[in-house]
């Protein structure tokens, strides 16, 4: 019997598939062809049909389908760690919003972005959800470095840095939508990211859907992040109470819902405000939500009802936000976190299980992103985005299962090589398409101007 | 002028001392006599003054305290993952009792001990203060290794794999109280570990205080860990409210009080459940308290009040529990979760503050332990229990702020050396007095044979 020649076989001794969930397979080999998995099938089999121009053997290992990070503002690494410990409203006026004013740029978002896909490749995700500025030049960072991403062209009422209001801003952003429209390139979507409903009016957001629909794409949004949000808008509400010609105090999402914004279409980040009704509404409606563990407990907004949502039917996927308020990229930090705070949230020690929170790390995602069939899983006709973890280390063994493993033991250090689509962009945790000392010199650069700026900014108001 | 020789100087980029709280010496250097710090001092001045034996140079470093686990089972990191997201009473009944009867004794605490010194010392962990069985094997464990531990005697009201039983265990306390009173021993002190109070009766809680008052010993135990233990516990007052010659329906920290067992001698692990009143009480009589945030989430135990702790006064101190229910014994993960769930417990961002947090990982715990003069800092006349973090890779950079970086992004894997008294137990990631192939060779064996019986167990069962 002829065996074929594929592109390359990866044996590995552990296998998570996520697909069928809260299975190991051991001594097990993945196929991939060019940019796809071809087969998934144990070591023998694999030997007896085919063979790889490469082969990998990964003997100590656990493989499994990339990380998938439903909601960050990568570029902010630049800004990681400035101003900790404040209160939100100070942090943003005192630390973040006047260094954006002062740096943020086409060249800013180049150095951060890049900065970002190194952290983020290192410790295992392999498609983000971006919400920033300049997404142009973040999507020729995806293209120079190999990075899936779905790309966020930032939408407010406001000028920014990267535009003069609203107009501007959705005419910038047609042509990218049409570009990169679903299955017109490899590695990249662009989805809508209108900030806010407290930053973007009903106006705006109803073109926003517009465009979105024409597309096929997705609205990315901040949404029910704190309860002063939701206050806010119930008393703006009933401010405005004649306009909408109805009596009701509108929270945002009951306000989306009226608006026919509340679909498969829309992406929610955060929503730590969510009363039972509202969780129905967003499974009903088969919105998406993407639990922020870290930041949500950082700035305080909140612990999202992640048990409840899931036993409703909502898709809740994982993102870290950016790391000016996190202060990483770890989305197996994000994992942990997420796991651990569900039991305690719902008082129940056997919510959100490991296999549940690896879940909501992968197949969640691609499903928020409209990108199912194509990533997520380790199933055959799939894009290759693949990453595995040493499991030898001191503090990882003894490894009873893999699965609760990923979750609760393993951290960002023990990931060793990344696919995504076929490409090894980490080659025993050496990137292979990004320059790492060209990164952190460029980073340092950086970092002395924000610095000086920040102080020459803080002494002022002293 | 003529300069004093010393054993070490530790060169540093970064030096963050704990006391004064909150602040970064930059360009300094840590001079190191025999297993003490004899001065901390500028760069430029050190070199004026001393010349070191050895002279180490951390250019791209934060060097800082040794971190203080105050409470957890290190030996069970042999058990780590074996049984994640069950109901507490199935994971000890299904999975941590039967193991525990099968195969704890002396080897397995050996090799447990081992396994848990290399994991401690390579994630900057230089002090723990322990709960498990046969505490000698245990300070054998520590003397062959070089790590500072505080070892307790378990002690439980019926037979364990060390003991018949309560007077058993407190005969075989005694000698060791003795041998590693306080400043007998340059790196063990003794504890006594009354399990928990439904686990110990009020006679030989009483007997174990009366010890601890004898050898200026501490108490270590389990206290208002969930709300089930004290729901029962005032059940069981109720029933017996006669003996008591009270009508109170009392909580066990209340009937702590009433035993005169809350005093500074006594130090309390989890404390999820806690009023005002009790708060006050604890802070008060001048115990301590042992958050264990990862412990308490995964057990759904419930999230303990720390800012208010601090608040009222409390020494509140970090630790990890035990690897089999965290799943690490990894103190900086710790010290960010504490940081993180503070400020949505107590709806304030600005509370726990990662100096605190510092604090707490640090200084706070050689308080509970009653050697907040011999190391918890870096001070003059303290022992050298020290640990320095790369800070120049790709998700540590950049760094604005080297206190806040310590909580919200270091990680175990910068833990690039670590000294114990004087001594460098790990350097450049490299474990000095553990020999690390062996430790994994033995983990290994462990793993296959409680593998085997856990399969058999369950298997039984269904």
């Amino acid at each position: 019997m002829t065996k074929q020649t594929v592109d390359l076989v990866i044996f590995a001794s552990n296998v998570i598939p996520v697909v069928p969930r809260d299975v190991v397979l051991h001594d097990a080999a993945i196929v991939i062809d060019k940019t796809r998995i071809v087969a998934l099938l144990p070591r023998a089999k694999v030997q007896e049909l085919y063979v790889g121009a490469e082969e990998q053997h990964l003997n100590r290992h656990i493989a499994m389908p990339g990380l998938i990070n439903l909601h960050t503002h990568a570029p902010m690494t630049l800004f990681r760690g400035l101003g900790d410990d404040k209160v939100l409203h100070d942090w943003l006026a005192e630390d973040i919003w006047p260094m954006e004013k002062k740096f943020v740029g086409p060249e800013f978002v180049r150095a951060g972005m890049t900065h970002a896909v190194a952290e983020m490749i290192r410790s295992g995700t392999t498609c983000f959800n971006n919400m920033y500025f300049f997404p142009d030049e973040i999507c020729g960072v995806l293209e120079r470095t190999g990075m899936r991403g779905a790309v966020g062209q930032g939408i407010m009422d406001m000028a920014s840095p990267y535009g003069t209001g609203p107009d501007d801003f959705l005419a910038k952003a047609e042509p990218n939508l049409k570009k990169y429209a679903p299955g017109r390139h490899d590695l990249i979507t662009v989805t809508m990211a209108p900030h806010s409903p407290y930053t973007v009016g009903e106006q705006t957001l109803l073109k926003v859907d517009a465009l979105v629909s024409k597309y096929n794409a997705r609205i990315h949004i901040h949404l029910h992040e704190t309860e002063a949000e939701c206050n806010d808008s119930e008393q703006l509400n009933r401010a405005s109470m004649c306009c909408h010609k109805s009596n009701q105090k509108l929270r945002p999402l009951a306000n989306f819902k009226r608006l026919g914004l509340l679909s498969e279409r829309l992406i929610c980040a955060h929503m730590t405000q969510l009363t039972d009704e509202e969780i129905d509404d967003v499974a009903r409606a088969g919105a998406h939500v993407v639990h922020c563990p870290s930041s949500n407990l950082k700035l305080a907004s909140g612990i999202a009802r992640v048990t409840e949502m899931l036993r409703r039917g909502v898709n809740v996927t994982l993102g870290t936000d950016g790391a000016a308020s996190n202060n990483s990229l770890d989305m197996l930090g994000e994992m942990k976190l997420a796991a651990l705070l569900a039991k305690a949230e719902s008082r129940n020690s056997t919510s959100v299980s490991a296999a549940e929170a690896l879940q909501m790390a992968t197949l969640n995602g691609a499903r928020a992103l409209g990108l199912e069939h194509e990533i997520g899983s380790i199933e055959v006709g799939k894009h290759a985005d693949l990453i595995a973890l040493e499991c030898d280390s001191i503090e990882m063994l003894p490894m009873y299962n893999a699965v609760s493993h990923m979750v609760y033991v393993a951290g960002r250090e023990h990931v060793s090589d990344v696919w995504i689509n076929g490409k090894q962009v980490l080659r025993s945790h050496e990137l292979t398409t990004v320059d790492e000392a060209e990164v952190k010199r460029e980073v340092r650069e950086w970092t002395e101007h924000i610095r000086s700026y920040h102080n020459e900014v803080h002494m002022k108001r002293c």
